[in-house]
């Protein structure tokens, strides 16, 4: 299938939805997005997405109040915040065909499962986006790092479908590429999620460079990863110990970038803490993992943010 | 010695100082307080103590404003914060002649170290204040809760000045007993205030029946007990598992009580973060105790309370 004829819906459309709905809408793609409260403006605005010093403008969006209205699709990006996964058993349905994917673009452990169960695991693709996004008004997203996204099957190898929009990401000037070990690579980004974003919050508010400049943090950052690893590795997920030095090698250069996570909860917005704390300290616990660090950090969390 | 003619200086005239050494001079001992900024109020005032719906009036009481001006005394009543431990250098010798003992009423581990390193071991008392106490205006105490008080000597056996002391409380209507273990009996204290203080904060102004209610935050709370335990055991202190499980009963009571740490965090004064966590976690690490919770706990108050 040519990837301009690829029929794409965004369930979702924050920084994350926009960013790559937007990018492969003005690529060819035909996209459709699902909106809200942005939903009259994106309609007579468009999209704007500031990157790298230029500006992106995709005047004309095809942007709906309601899935019904969308019907059947190829592909579904979902791309909401996984604390209101529950909205899904509304939204999905109406945009699923016979062979419609669903491909969740969402943060942390446990979203692939929620659409497996209600949908079929034979549908169900995931995504690991890096990118640093800030949605600043309606329509308008301001791109500021990276980029990059990763997609695979849930628990099967790679497939001509994640072929297909792993080179229709490509043609809309997006780093992408396959993965054989979605979870894996899931465990991967969360080795630096779990200490990053969560003493960013824990500590109210330490950016990154916070984070490193202080002994304690830091040693405690990296033991967070080292019990996350140890999970990882009971789960089955072959990740190295030179990973985790280099994601503490690597957040140096980020000096003083505030984690999502802690963005969200200093704007008063919810934080994923099931998804990110909770599922990784439930499935580590599950195969005898000591987390005692991740298990107390998921507790505080989910007080401090509730 | 007759209880009353024991001439005490009190150095931190904040709501414990106030408290016992008010009561210490309405009951008729020779009691002087160093004050600073309620120093003219106290003068013109005197000190009022709210306490079980009653009102202790001490209408006469001797401020001074140095401690040059004070004097040696038989005892002094350390009740400064401990983070401005520093300052003593410059309060104690003053106060000093020659069987001056110090008796420091102050939270956590270090502060009898810290006097005994300075001026000798011999001089060194501490004293254990179960109490909640509030200072709502200069000179102005409430009492709210408890207020007995456990003295002992520091790594010595009880001694006729311990006895001494214990009695002039007694007859200041303050229930007061001697310790022979001091140390010991700073651990089974901190026992409580190390999960119940540091939750607090690290949940963002929780109290204790928050934490009890939240069954991940009690099961933490439980767990930093069990680590404390370890740590005090494998420094020679008996304390049995039962304290444990008697200190989380007995916080049921408590109901919405909010620690004093929650309460110096909140209100924006310093919080005694090396005494109650710092020192704690030094001295069980130094003795091979894993504690990975109060690690991470003191590092996060430690940037909370920064």
């Amino acid at each position: 299938m040519n990837p301009t004829d690829l029929k794409i819906a965004v369930v979702g459309s924050g920084a994350v939805g926009c960013y790559y709905g937007g990018l492969l809408a003005h690529a060819g793609c035909d996209v459709r997005f699902l909106m809200r409260a942005d939903l009259a403006t994106v309609q007579e605005r468009g999209l704007t997405i500031h990157t790298h010093g230029e500006t992106v403008e995709v005047p004309k969006v095809a942007a709906f109040g309601t899935t019904a209205e969308i019907g059947p699709v190829d592909i579904v990006l979902i791309a909401v915040k996984t604390t209101t996964n529950g909205a899904l058993d509304e939204l999905v349905p109406p945009l699923l065909g016979e062979k419609t994917a669903l491909l969740t673009l969402q943060n942390g452990l446990g979203n692939e499962e929620f659409l497996a169960t209600r949908w079929g695991e034979e549908r169900v693709m995931g995504g690991l986006c890096f990118v640093c996004l800030n949605r600043t008004a309606p329509g308008v997203i301001d791109h500021f790092d990276a980029g990059s996204i990763s997609i695979g099957e849930f628990h099967r190898p790679v497939s001509d479908r994640v072929r297909e929009i792993v080179a229709a990401f490509a043609r809309a000037g997006i780093e992408s590429r396959a993965v054989e070990n979605l979870v894996t690579e899931r465990w991967r980004k969360l080795l630096w999620n779990i200490p990053f974003n969560g003493l960013s919050i824990a500590a109210h508010g330490a950016t990154v460079a916070d984070v490193l400049a202080d002994d304690g943090l830091r040693k405690v950052a990296r033991e967070l990863m080292d019990e996350a690893l140890d999970a990882a590795r009971r789960l089955g997920h072959e990740i190295p110990d030179a990973f985790a030095d280099h994601q503490i090698d690597r957040s140096y250069a980020m000096k003083r970038y505030k984690p999502s996570s802690m963005i969200d909860w200093q704007e008063g917005r919810p934080v994923e803490v099931e998804a990110i704390w909770g599922e990784p300290w439930r499935q580590g616990a599950g195969v005898g993992a000591s987390m005692p660090r991740l298990e107390m950090l998921y507790h505080l969390l989910r007080r401090i943010t509730a």
